[in-house]
């Protein structure tokens, strides 16, 4: 059962070869809950409201959910039993994204908003100068990946062009020569305090919930630049707004939104739009990955691996995204 | 002679081993005076107004011009004795200068002033989409390099990271493989048709005096985009003023500005900053890069090899910057 219309025709064909394939938005109420029972596979985007606890009870046979967004925390894993297999779809999005990565970075590192910003305002002159503070230049410097898979393995590409020594805080190894590896919570805190720019490509789990907590802001430089194309939630709001309050060098650009009422929403609590060291754009990495078409090839051919009988990729642990907490948000 | 205070009391003395070295900001008017007949070598950042052609037609010892701004278009040619060897400071900043670049192309091709000042102003929701127009994915795509000197060649290099195919504008041959060198008239049209951005690193000459105008954006892709970290004479300002407000999936990011009597300026004739698809920085790419030093350790090092008989690198053909019509800006 597919639950979007992100899937293209060909696609949805190809599918077709290996069972029958329902798309929600063809379907009615009525013949949508005579159809629950029977679906062993379900393609989705973003979760589907119509699959409220009660609806996703009668699905008995169901085995596979396979996501078309990169991360799974929309899945309601609480309410899964335990044999349906959870496939996130990493990797899927991971050039697009690491490009948008470096484009808030380098925003950020050349103070592109602010200053395009105070020109337009007539708030700044030529040969003005912050006494070579204008720019960060981010040669010979170092970066630090958090999360080192698809999307930090794609950064760090980049980032060679840019001639960056990189640190990775990776719980896989690194295969990478000249990517430093480092794990644990020790391991964190060194790739921080090493850092001046750091990107964060994290899943967000229970383990990753708020793992840049105020503790960890305070290891980092104090000019350094903290780049979120992750999830919001991987940073904690409250310690990241006090941080850029207080240490007016220090920079976070970010394209993704912390939780309110289950859904990421663009209202902070903070007024982080009033402090000229944040950079906020409206979720945008990915649409444009999803109109190539490939995050939607991705993912089906992912669930034609599992239809064949092989082992489907990017199938998640439930227990790392049982978080109990969500409802702060 | 030294007529900045940007270099450094080591290479100073460095230049001390090979003659007597004076300093402008040491000197007073009359004592300046009397110095300038002997003056062999003048090492100056931006050409120093009390150099006018008065005092200038009495350096008749004047053999060598070394520039600490990479561009040499602030020396006045007209008033230069045939024997006066001027030398410009390509390379010192290069690298530098190529980061700025990508910052402005990828701030561009992501929109990310424009989603930043919309989030800002409460003028922009999540989810909603551009259809898939958001942001410009630079993977695959063609990026266009018009004049393949030190910065060229670095904007290059970072290229290879994003996976994109090089073209290149350059009347010396290229010897990267995976770069298609184009030259002449032609040669230029080729490139700005087939790339979807544009990085304009070319010297103002001549020759290169506004070789972006009306008709050379004609053949520009309708959503390609062009930055230009060089200098804004490159590009005739109302034939780009009128192909932006035209062709609104255009966009040019710019970090230099028209002249006006004379100096660069911050005060269009058009309005830029009315569009959206428009960014400028106050020129800033510089500074930073001039506060490591680098730059006038740069120019030293060049003024040294010509103290010691060698051929200076860098050497300008003065016919090229003898621009008869700078006073229209």
């Amino acid at each position: 059962m597919i639950t979007t219309d992100v899937v293209d025709p060909a696609s949805i064909r190809g599918l077709s070869k290996y069972g029958k394939v329902f798309s929600t938005t063809a379907l009615d109420e009525p013949a949508l809950n005579q159809l629950l029972p029977s679906i062993d596979i379900l393609l989705v985007f973003f979760w589907p409201s119509f699959l409220t606890p009660e609806n996703l009870s009668r699905m008995s046979n169901l085995r596979l959910i396979q996501s078309i967004l990169a991360g799974v925390n929309h899945i309601p894993f609480a309410q899964l039993d335990k044999k349906v297999v959870v496939c996130s779809n990493a990797g899927a999005y991971s050039d697009e994204v690491a490009e948008y990565a470096w484009s808030l970075l380098l925003s950020a590192a050349k103070r592109i908003v602010d200053f395009h910003n105070a020109v337009k305002a007539e708030q700044w002159s030529l040969r003005r100068t912050l006494g070579g503070k204008e720019v960060t230049i981010m040669g010979e410097k170092t970066l630090g990946i958090l999360g080192y898979g698809g999307i930090g393995s794609a950064v760090a590409r980049i980032g060679r062009g840019f001639n960056v020594n990189i640190y990775a805080f990776s719980r896989k190894p690194v295969r990478e020569k000249d990517v430093r590896a480092f794990q644990g919570d020790k391991g964190l805190s060194r790739v921080l305090a090493k850092s001046d720019a750091v990107i964060v490509s994290l899943p967000l789990t229970k383990l990753t919930n708020k793992i840049i907590d105020a503790d960890k802001l305070a290891t980092m430089k104090k000019d350094a630049i903290l780049v979120n194309i992750a999830r919001a939630e991987l940073v904690d709001e409250s310690a990241l707004y006090e941080y850029l309050k207080t240490n007016p060098d220090f920079r976070y650009a970010t394209d993704v939104w912390w939780y309110r009422e289950e859904r990421e929403s663009l209202k902070t609590v903070s007024p982080f739009f009033e402090l000229s060291n944040f950079i906020g754009t409206p979720h945008v990495s990915g649409p444009s990955s999803l109109a190539t078409g490939k995050p939607a090839k991705f993912a089906v051919a992912n669930v034609i691996r599992f239809l064949r009988g092989l082992k489907p990729k990017n199938i998640v642990d439930p227990a790392e995204y049982l978080v109990t907490d969500r409802q702060e948000y």
